[in-house]
């Protein structure tokens, strides 16, 4: 059995101060930038943060450039809509556009083809404002998935339709697809979206599956049957895509978009369209001094069974951001009694949380929005970026930082 | 707006000791009962337990015979099954069989038609012991949709399959029918699905969507328009069914399954195959000093908002259970945030948890399981039946008790 430990990467950026700080723990990839406020005023506009990440995985270091590439085009659509006084949900959608679009990612464009050599897109949304919510599961012919989501979630959004019917939140299969045309989204040939690349990987996992079906043959139907060669899931490219935003107003967003598993069977819905596992969004509320916002990658059904996106948002009310992760990771995740049989444990989080904060005496009503970013994963690597929306002021801020050693210092994979 | 209040009603049933005891509360439909357990022995067998609904929502009088007998039914056949020595998982799959078969309820055989005139169901099952779960959404043409999330589950619980795939937990459409016929259930045309119940109602909602949008024309796009005349979900036909079990050997299970809200969009995906939001169930564990199983009924999109299912079994464990069930329908479901946009609430759930408790000074070791079940419900009825099979010393707990006034006593839908 092999045991998974994780770091998270963390990083503050607290908007409307004034001071530059070193990282506060050796463990973390840690670092703050304070900028000063205005005094007398409303708090002030943090600007707008967005965080991507193209999977937790494997990527090879032959696409790193393609993968930063993407993550920084993606952060600067959402930063562009964030400048033109975008709310959080429509600057979360645009950065997943951008993702989806790449052929090297794993969703839209390029996604991973099923057991029938076609393409079923999962990918969901939601509002931390209103708290709204909407997914697809298993969507084929559509280009960018997340647009359906986005769209359903706009219509819930709207109230009841005809006849006092509720509007429907998530939608899978043929169903969604019509849902999605007759909402004036394009559909697009589902032979258009394959790749070049996903579809040797196609042919090459479909030889691997075949030889491991047929070494299979004559043998007991035991674990060593399930343990052949693996599939190119099993070696770990599970490069989901996500982003989580907050806007202006303060207002956050999360959003996933997915091609599932390679090899998956028709009609498989992994976490990306599953309420709580895929995205969690949540403004602050009475109850919540934080506004959170989550986004996950790696193997969907333990995302699923572990409702990872939820967790991960619940624990981070509390107040050392980088240890609540790291709890929520070990003992949500990893030491999950819900995946105390399975050998590995794959998956990995984005996390952005904003509070407003004092930072003045009362007198002087100097408030801020303290934003923070963290990161985790169990699988060998994580491809993450950010950018934040903040005027020039904000130096080292607003420009894209990709991780390019996330994977070294974020995560270990351990036997035990 | 509509502000909503539910009570709950609350059995206890106190296995493996010697007395009646008369309601605790004045504002519970309460009994317990107690049976006297031999000494030094090993924690007995409680003989195991079921509690199934036939839906949250409006129960015509003119069917409640029908109702009454299907989840007597059911509850034999669940019954029939641990007498026979069946996990729970088994024997709460034998009493959704049941339930589907029924042409009364909104599941199965029967269900409500979707706006194409088609029938798409959704199921899902968890085991409490395992942890494993298996849902189908949105698939057509097979007769009990239950049958293809158990056979999900038991899939996932054998490890994974060849090349190292991650066996799936959740199924939709196309995919999921032709999965289920490929593990050997039996395909059922689907206009053998359909009753002469569920097409005349297609036909009163068509009616009444075309009336609507009819009178519509010419209007804004207002509240108004959406308030027009309602479908017969709007009245409160929500007939999903569902039942959780305990076993002999104390462990849960739960199940759920429904043909979806009538005219629902084809794809659409409701609570009933939604992790966390349909049913739960989790055995004890260091953590948790109760077993706890949950099925949810009533308006799709408001149970997966909320996460009723997994929310009423977190509830579940502080130590007054009606307290907490009543607690957690007020605070997680009819006061949410996340449904603060709704005009009304609907939904219901059946509870059951479980504890191994000392019921006699520890120099006697006299253990026992101590079972309680409840449910509590915003609409207007919910039909719930419940069975024991333990041995006939059990008075009182060994037949069916349909509460035929489970509406009156314990729903109130009010105006404020």
């Amino acid at each position: 059995m092999i045991g998974v430990l994780s770091n998270a990467g963390v990083m503050e950026s607290v908007m409307n101060s004034a001071e530059e700080q070193q990282p506060s723990s050796p463990l973390s990839n840690s670092w703050s930038k304070k900028q000063e406020a205005s005094k007398n005023q409303e708090p002030k506009p943090v600007g707008g943060f967005v965080l991507v990440h193209a999977g937790a995985g494997y990527h090879s270091e032959s696409k790193a450039k393609e993968y930063k590439h993407v993550c920084k085009r993606a952060c600067q659509r959402a930063v562009d809509r964030l400048k033109a006084g975008a709310l959080a949900v429509e600057a979360v959608t645009a950065a997943l556009v951008e993702l989806e679009d790449s052929p090297f990612t794993n969703a839209g464009m390029g996604s991973n083809l099923n057991l029938s050599g076609e393409i079923e897109c999962d990918a969901s949304i939601m509002d931390g404002k209103s708290l709204h919510y909407g997914a697809v599961g298993a969507i084929s012919g559509i280009k960018n998935p997340v647009l359906v989501a986005d769209r359903l979630l706009s219509e819930a959004q709207r109230g009841k339709l005809s006849a006092g019917r509720i509007p429907p939140c998530f939608l899978v299969g043929r169903g969604a697809h019509d849902w999605a045309v007759s909402h004036g989204i394009p559909p697009c040939p589902s032979e258009k979206m394959a790749t070049k690349f996903s579809l040797s990987a196609y042919k090459r996992n479909k030889r691997k599956m075949e030889l491991a079906e047929k070494l299979d043959t004559g043998h007991n139907q035991t674990k060593k049957r399930r343990q052949s060669s693996e599939t190119e899931n099993g070696s770990g490219c599970l490069d989901t895509v996500g982003a989580v935003v907050v806007d202006l107003e303060g207002n956050v967003a999360a959003a996933v978009s997915s091609g599932g598993l390679a090899m998956k069977h028709p009609g498989r819905v992994g976490q990306a369209a599953h309420y709580g596992c895929g995205c969690w969004a949540e403004n602050t509320c009475n109850m919540n001094p934080y506004s959170t916002a989550v986004s996950t990658s790696g193997c969907g059904e333990h995302l699923i069974r572990t409702m990872l996106a939820r967790e991960c948002s619940a624990a981070m009310q509390s107040e050392d951001a980088h240890q609540a992760l790291l709890e929520a990771m070990q003992n949500k995740f990893i030491s999950s009694p819900f995946l105390a049989s399975e050998d590995r444990v794959l998956g990995g989080v984005i996390v952005l949380r904003c509070c407003r904060c004092v930072e003045a005496p009362p007198s002087q009503n100097i408030q801020g929005i303290l934003v923070e970013f963290l990161w985790s994963h169990t699988t060998e690597s994580m491809c993450v970026g950010y950018m934040s929306a903040q005027d020039s002021k904000a130096k080292g801020i607003g420009d894209t930082v990709i991780l390019e050693s996330a994977t070294k210092n974020t995560a270990a994979l351990l036997s035990s």
